[in-house]
């Protein structure tokens, strides 16, 4: 099994014009609606250096194998050199005609090494090929995600350790529940967006097998070297079934499944700070550059980039259920519908970036304002808790500490104060057992530092936690 | 209230930089990345012919109102006029810098035209202007894509009516049911892409209110006439709540809700075609010019534009969820999030006329097989319902009638023939009412026939339908 | 064409066990998994009383036209309305075994009444049948929607109504905007669901067509007279094409995209009244009854009835996507997927019609708080629009006059003022033409009622839109 | 700190009634609307297990630390005893009016035990006893659904390896592809199934985390063990910061779309078994009792268990859609909209579960027509790529040796043969250096045996691949 010995300049290149690419069982070209309708050469474009990778990879293999010879192969690896080049300098010329990335450098490289060119699709298809550029794609992408999610999450380990004695109202049903402290609430995220990182630590996993060597969807009849092929690329394993190969994109949804998470949290953080910024909370500032004012309205500073940010969690999460749809009752193997998956991908990867990218910026810029916060904290009974665990510590059953502390707030709502703001005499008409050590437990800081086991708010656990998290992204 | 005087150049362009727009406020400039992540320019900019016109509608009733002078207007007009030429052109020069379509063309017109251009903006804000443009466009898409559901229905008609008598196996659960008409089949599109029309109409009623007037969200001060700019656009009506006005994106995803459907109906039809495209099937061929090659496999023809339209499907119907999610739980008014409505309309937009014209054109381009049609109606019993009516007739219950056919096919299927091929004396050891009358009853077209009151597949009602529909489309 | 003579007691009733209804071609009975997989009798028995006018219908037609005899379309409605009063009457038994609400019914009326009873199915499937059944229950739905749908309008209007001199500061971005009536506010709401009104009304004729008399799939070989069993039915007209008709579940989707808009509504209002709840703003109280306690925190009222609707718009939207997904792609006719459409459905109407109806109370058992509201309004600059379009009527173009007050602005916050609170030779120091009427124009009622064009936020205008929308209801 | 002494029936039961508990602050009952409304216990007393379960490990550690005393634990284990007793046996009684799972059995406690019931809240909250218990059955329904996985899985495996040397067409467009092994086919969903196993592991990592001891949102005052805890059930590890921990859903909506991904995998089985056992391929049966007949036609046999199956994905899919909704936006902590995750969990659980179950069985129940599919196979030139490649051998560049085949076919549909009826003088005149060994490679079991790489279909790879996923499975 030899390479043709015929000089690159006699061969015909059958993708010169990719309309008469397959001519010969087609009895009349594609219209110009058609071709802008199936080509996908405008949005796939940018896997042109995981489609350089992957080819190089089989060119090498293919040389190992003794399918292509040396020649080709060091045809092929000069040819592609120069298509980079091209590519960087911006001078390569994408032809809408020639559909894909995977035929407009195909193409070129016949142009520039001729048969070689032609030899370097022997084994595969562009079934296989696809889907190994997109694999190989997105995992670059990942790994680029998981290091804008670390970076976001240094970012609010550092507004967490400027702020972990700051106290501000803890709500759950936005309804004033306990103080807690600002750097508490920050790593909550941390934890969210932790989370965030171990799932695409796993989908990466399920991303980074090679469908290569399955070829159309049966396999092929050369002696292939799959993991060889593997090894080059870095990939973690080797699709076991050519059927599925070339047709699955479970890593694409399961990407996005991902992303979508990660965008939720995004807009539960969003919609805290677009809470803290409004003039009834005031309990931050976003630095102005984050912001945008009004036409029409002299005085605005609106917090654009948070609620963009909360508007593109629907933008992701129609990708996903898009995805889904598209890949719902397919039969076996690769249909066109599958085409389909590039833009919502790529959509996907790129808000996701941009959104983590301006995070990790933005929330350094959040000035907190402590006062603000610490006064939202004295309305609404927030020790109320802690009062009714003061009597399970003198010996009530909680669920009757529970009724007494209820009483007890309904005679403070009556009198617009606080509980800690009633004198012990009438505390005490609440419970006798009540005592003058009462108002520790019923102030802010008291509470606070009260919550003091693992997870909890008080300042000590909330520094334990900086101090894992941060040995933890260290590593 | 009359205008300034000062000549245009004597003023300052505050839009000339919009990161100094409104400055005063701001004490640091936006970030580049914020730029981006905020700017909808390169999207919306698609909106320009919109804006011009409402812009054009707002200056009119302000002059008519007396609020601006007609020599305000007048310069605006000229201003508006150049702008139009410039963007014709392709010589309008877009700035991320200014944010999206609305500042890019005020900031121009100011250049232009001086103070009659800061002048514009009176009595409106972005908020409305927005809603308006918006509006303004998707009416007209609407009308576009009304026409182009017209283009489709009338294709279908076509092929129907050159293959009323053509018959194939009716499905349900994909096995064979009973005979149908082509034309028939053809026509249940008909009905499907006709329910599409009248949403359409539905949806462009409350497309087409008036926003402009409500200013940011509470109305303006200016004595403005907005029945007066609403007559000017064509409009059926004027928001009747300002904060609504400016917020209620209702129209957005009830209009992405109609084309989900529509996009569903596609993938349907594509579904039909892929299978009739097999060689299972065999039933039709598409024009080569909506099929492609393979890269590896010399004997293909794909049906590309089926399949690609299948999997569009997901993209719309993503889009409508991306369109819910975004709204959803957002408190009154405007809020930055809304400006990602735009880009899934746009698409849905796009992809939805780009998939309607290439399916008209498509469904041109089918040759059918009568032949292979027949066969496959000829395997599967297809005539056992028209047995079963036969007994009724004859005087059986239909459930009694139902069990008896029933054996009449298992034994049937144990000699391998079609009912229509047992001899009567078989045939009467079922049911001894049944008489030589039944084999006219047990043939494909017998059967068709029988079927021949309103709604059915008679080619009779076929032929009904169509003139009725063609009637309805030429209306 | 008549009627058997043989007596009921004679006949063999085929559904008494479902598992042999069709056994003569079925070779092992089915397992006892697969039956309570495929089975729905336990959630589509609801379709009860539309199942019994739907057969009610049709038996009357079939005698009409000599189909069925008189005799037995009187067994046939003897039969219906003993069934009728078991079911009401809670005594029906209802059969896992016979596999949905149809067959059960079919079954106990053979029971009941023999042969007449397996006359009914004559020329009509359970595909049309339960086409016809799922049309006419959710008309009957959307009727009841409808209603509540104007109950809460009414509940919205009563409030407006008595609260269009409060003023609470509008919001654009979370950012105080511009002061407006918490009456307008509240008619935001009406004008919403008053949309989704409209939207019920496009549905219910798309809803209200006749699919029964298309059979299987193709039509019947009986001569049914389709526009009788219309007419009896209250439908608006006959599904007109068999194939579709069968298989068309547009008028599914369609209801539940409506109700996920209105859904979106309540998620709206929703997030503006747990927002308004929370101690930060402590602009409203919800009556006790829509609220909860917390089972540790004896201060709590949480507001559990809007996060709960919020949530269900979750739930809602989910159903919506599923039916989309269930849809999509689905080559004609029926398909056993289809089933699958109905509890998604049912549980949208379900949801919608107890958020409407809960909705409608709570909205009345709202207690709004003036000055808390008034207090939030006079923070934020709330006026600073006014004050341009001040400066615009003395002479200022509206951008410059823009720029001018963002400077003011920034003079107030830094001397922690209101706007209204600086002096006259302050505010002359950005503008000369600046005079002592600038007062009334700073203030927030002042500012409210300049607002005095259609659709703005003055009492005046709020007052003629609930005179407008009460006449509307009225009718 | 010790329990009281005081005897359990001194004490009143706030549970007694629900409507009270929390009576000091409420001054109206709950509407029997709103009861209803609000209520889970009717969808989540199916977690009364884990509930047990999770209460008792909490009791078991405040006991060890000293917070309840020895003889509360033993109460407190005696009365969880009884309670379960008499939920196994039916006759437990759930209260609507006592709101959901945990008040319906902490109440039945605290009559049982008297004050040591009332003890057993101390230090939890619902927020974090929801949590833990909804994690606790998602983790064993996780374990039963991988049982489910493998069941699955080994079904494949059989059919498999009772049908390696079956060929049928494999298909890309739905065209005749390439000859592909049946066996390899049913491993194409081995693949898949193993990933949705994968995931599954994955995803019981995240759930199988602690929040018990984050009690409302700020962690508690009471010095608890939450490692004890976790080690009791067998938990990996404790939820780390308490406003996360209750508020988390992450896991829920991680878990759906896993299962959403298994879903469309079913979908696709499903759609090739469907087209499989339509009469136009014939390619299999499945066994009757997965089928079903049609009411009105007698010859019907109906794959109603793949159309179901292929459904319900667009359920599990909708359920993945609100679930993401439901928590989109979401500010911390709890909010009573995560009630709402419970339903579209448990039914996803539910259906995933079903459908795994029976699809193993129905696998099992599959019989192979091999003639069908190989005359199938014989049909489209599934050859040519072989005929291709076997060029390339004789040293023609691949995409001449492409270009060269389609001439060929060409050729062969001119005279409706098959390549490999073609006469070698025939074929030379493509390309002179065919052979008489070219009818070995144009054979459908020559191609099939040439695809002998890894992944391939070639029968050698088939059988490795059974049995390596064998070994997996046994493991």
């Amino acid at each position: 099994m030899s390479s043709s010995s015929q000089p690159a300049s006699a061969s015909v290149n059958q993708l010169d014009k990719k309309s008469e690419a397959w001519s010969a069982l087609f009895s009349e070209p594609m219209s110009d609606l058609v071709k802008r309708y199936t080509s996908s050469v405008f949005f796939d474009k940018r896997l042109w250096l995981a489609d350089l990778t992957g080819s190089l990879a089989h060119a090498d293999m293919l040389a190992a194998q003794g399918i292509i010879s040396a020649d080709d192969l060091a045809a092929i690896q000069r040819g592609m050199a120069q298509i980079r080049a091209e590519i960087e300098a911006g001078s390569f010329e994408w032809k809408l005609d020639l559909e894909d990335v995977h035929l407009n450098i195909e193409a070129r490289l016949t142009q520039l090494v001729g048969d070689a060119g032609k030899r370097l699709h022997t084994g595969r298809s562009r079934n296989d090929q696809v889907a190994t550029d997109v694999r190989l794609w997105l995992r670059s992408e990942i790994d680029l995600i998981s290091g804008l999610l670390v970076d976001l999450q240094k970012a609010l380990l550092d507004i967490a350790s400027r702020n972990v004695e700051v106290i501000l109202p803890g709500f759950t049903h936005l309804q004033v529940a306990q103080p807690v402290s600002f750097g508490h609430h920050m790593l909550a995220y941390v934890e969210m967006f932790s989370r965030d990182a171990e799932r695409m630590v796993d989908v990466r996993r399920r991303v980074n097998r090679l469908p290569l060597g399955s070829a159309a969807l049966a396999g092929t009849s050369y002696p292939l070297d799959r993991a060889r092929v593997a090894q080059t690329l870095g990939m973690d394993g080797v699709c076991q079934n050519s059927l599925d190969a070339v047709s699955d994109r479970d890593f694409a949804i399961e990407f996005t499944a991902a992303a979508s998470l990660a965008m939720v949290h995004i807009s539960r953080l969003s919609e805290e700070l677009i809470l803290w910024m409004s003039q009834n909370f005031g309990f931050i500032q976003i630095a102005d550059r984050f912001t945008t004012g009004s036409s029409i309205m002299p005085q605005k500073k609106n917090p654009d980039v948070p609620e963009l940010a909360r508007g593109k969690t629907g933008r992701v999460v129609g990708h996903l259920m898009g995805l889904i749809t598209l890949m719902k009752g397919q039969p076996l193997a690769y249909n066109k519908d599958n085409q389909e998956d590039k833009e919502p991908l790529f959509d996907t990867v790129d808000t996701l970036k941009d959104t983590l990218r301006i995070f990790a910026e933005m929330v350094d810029g959040i000035t907190v304002r402590p006062q603000a916060m610490e006064d939202a904290a004295k309305r609404g009974y927030a020790t109320a808790t802690d009062l009714a665990d003061y009597l399970v510590k003198k010996g009530l059953p909680f669920r009757d500490a529970h009724e007494t502390v209820a009483h007890a707030v309904k005679a403070a709502i009556a009198q617009q104060v606080d509980l800690s703001e009633l004198p012990l005499a009438v505390l005490q008409e609440f419970n006798p057992s009540i005592e003058q050590d009462v108002y520790e437990v019923l102030s802010l800081r008291g509470s606070l530092n009260a919550r003091n086991t693992l997870g909890g708010t008080a300042p000590e656990q909330v520094r334990a936690q900086i101090a894992r998290h941060r040995q933890r992204l260290a590593a």
